[in-house]
């Protein structure tokens, strides 16, 4: 079976890994460990924790147990001491604080949500995303930096402080695979903190894996504000260490009101102006679109802008890469 | 195989439930469903879910798991917004809320836990206990009775509010049941409330089981302040609507240290006044103390008088039921 890795974390993780699920491929996920927002970033602060959010996501993703299961998971408390905390945050919180370590943490998760394939988180050790921007202002952390989605000034160096090792198991899933999925995902804040962890840049350059990066379908307000395909790819690839293989951009119609809906908060859909000039890999154009509308969970009360309600297609994605990787 | 079914819940439960476990028995516990005191009576209020301290208590105590699962079941965060609250407890909060029916909620964590035996809330309904003291004052909840352990007066009636069906599962086990135990645990806080639910006295009357109570170690502040072993008696019988059939008290002798370190909580040794005259069966006299002095917990920030540092041993218990059972 062909050994299948998706770089990432968040909604956009989840929803590649779920459309990719029900096939026969090696799946895993190598999840971003820098989300310091919501409820995860409370966790991390008042508990100590590592972050459970992005890992919960693609353990829920891939899990293959019954309906239950992944509702708990993804259950979030409405009222009380526990508002705004997702259950599977606190779970893997929990068992952290019992465990002799992270691997522990990952094997029961994975045990009890019947995951199908693995999930490794980049590190295991803690850190924070830190971005510097062209006006010379530095913000440290995830949670500060979406918040502010109202900067003008573009992203010019992105470091993690401190500087941490990767997870071994993490560089051994990269060197062994047969295909590297890049988000979708927040540029910034779900693709590149795992691509600056220790030896990560060094074993993409490595591995005789094809790399797919999948456009994002919107620019993010602070981050990638203005962005058009070239500019995703410029800065992806100076973390990457490398061009992409492929580059898969959603071709369906993003419905009007979406788009008047995502104005205020400085997100517009990204123009494609890949052509074979700036782009010497293959240009994959496809109807990706997810049609449903998403509502905003319940952790967008504590921060407003970090969900999508506009989502790739799982099913969509599925078919198009599964094409590719049977290729 | 015998059918033993353990009334209670808190440690006494526990304990007692934990010394059975390794023997061929077919176990079950009736738990009490009216704790309002600490992380459960927060999650009540907030929540507006069933109390799960006990059902907790009860389920880590049949455990057949890894120990992990236990060590992440009986979990209290000490810091932030989840301080104090036990993991246990958010587990089937969470689950309450996802789950079809309280069933569901005991099935899953009884899978996930490998419980031995069968844990069974008495009812599902939604309901304190109330008491009335004989100065006329009147307290509801479980958390307002243990906090007013100084109270001199004694307790003249106790009900609930409001009075709530059974679960018709419980009336069912204590049917079929060989071997009822009852206690140990506070008589007013965690053995009279199952005792009022509707239906129980009057199962408890029909049942062809022995009836075995396990007599308090100490004495509790505004519950049974100065009561002797026959005091214990007289409240029990009058709802459990008959008597027990044996009588299982300790002998062991209770170290003065921790005789002193419960004074000023107003607790004292329960002094064994029975005699064949004031009880017609069986008194069984034991050493069934447990010589390690447990600290307290967490869960005692919240609420100091709650968790016993003195306890019946489990080992000790077992052997002593086992005998029973087996003759």
């Amino acid at each position: 079976m062909k050994k299948i890795t998706v770089l990432g974390g968040g909604t956009g993780a989840f929803v590649v890994l779920s459309g990719l699920k029900k096939q026969p491929l090696e799946l895993a996920a190598v999840v971003a460990m820098t989300d310091s927002g919501g409820s995860t970033g409370k966790l991390r602060d008042q508990l100590g924790v590592l972050p459970p959010g992005d890992l919960r996501q693609c353990l829920v993703a891939l899990s293959e147990a019954p309906n239950l299961w992944r509702k708990l998971f993804v259950y979030r408390f409405k009222t009380g001491d526990l508002k705004g905390h997702n259950f599977g945050n606190i779970f893997l919180s929990a068992l952290e604080k019992v465990s002799k370590d992270y691997n522990e943490v990952i094997d029961l998760t994975s045990y009890v949500l019947k995951t199908k394939g693995r999930v490794i988180p980049i590190t295991f050790k803690k850190t924070h995303l830190s971005v510097e921007y062209a006006s010379g202002s530095v913000l440290n952390g995830e949670g500060p930096i979406d918040e502010n989605w109202q900067e003008a000034s573009r992203i010019v160096k992105a470091y993690l402080t401190p500087p941490v090792e990767s997870n071994p198991k993490a560089l051994e899933q990269i060197k062994v695979s047969d295909f590297i999925v890049v988000g979708p995902g927040d540029l910034y804040t779900s693709i590149i903190p795992i691509l600056l962890v220790d030896g990560v840049k060094d074993s993409l350059k490595k591995t005789k894996a094809k790399i797919i990066y999948i456009m994002n379908l919107m620019t993010k307000g602070g981050q990638t504000t203005d962005y058009k395909a070239t500019d995703h790819l410029k800065d992806l690839e100076k973390y990457l260490g490398r061009k992409p293989d492929y580059v898969l951009i959603n071709t369906g119609q993003i419905p009007s009101q979406v788009v008047q809906y995502y104005l205020p908060e400085n997100q517009k859909p990204v123009v494609n102006d890949l052509t074979p000039a700036t782009f010497k890999g293959t240009i994959l154009k496809e109807d990706i679109l997810d049609e449903k509308i998403h509502k905003k969970g319940a952790s967008d009360m504590v921060n407003p802008v970090v969900r999508s309600i506009l989502r790739h297609d799982s099913k969509k994605l599925g078919l198009v890469l599964g094409t590719l990787f049977h290729d």
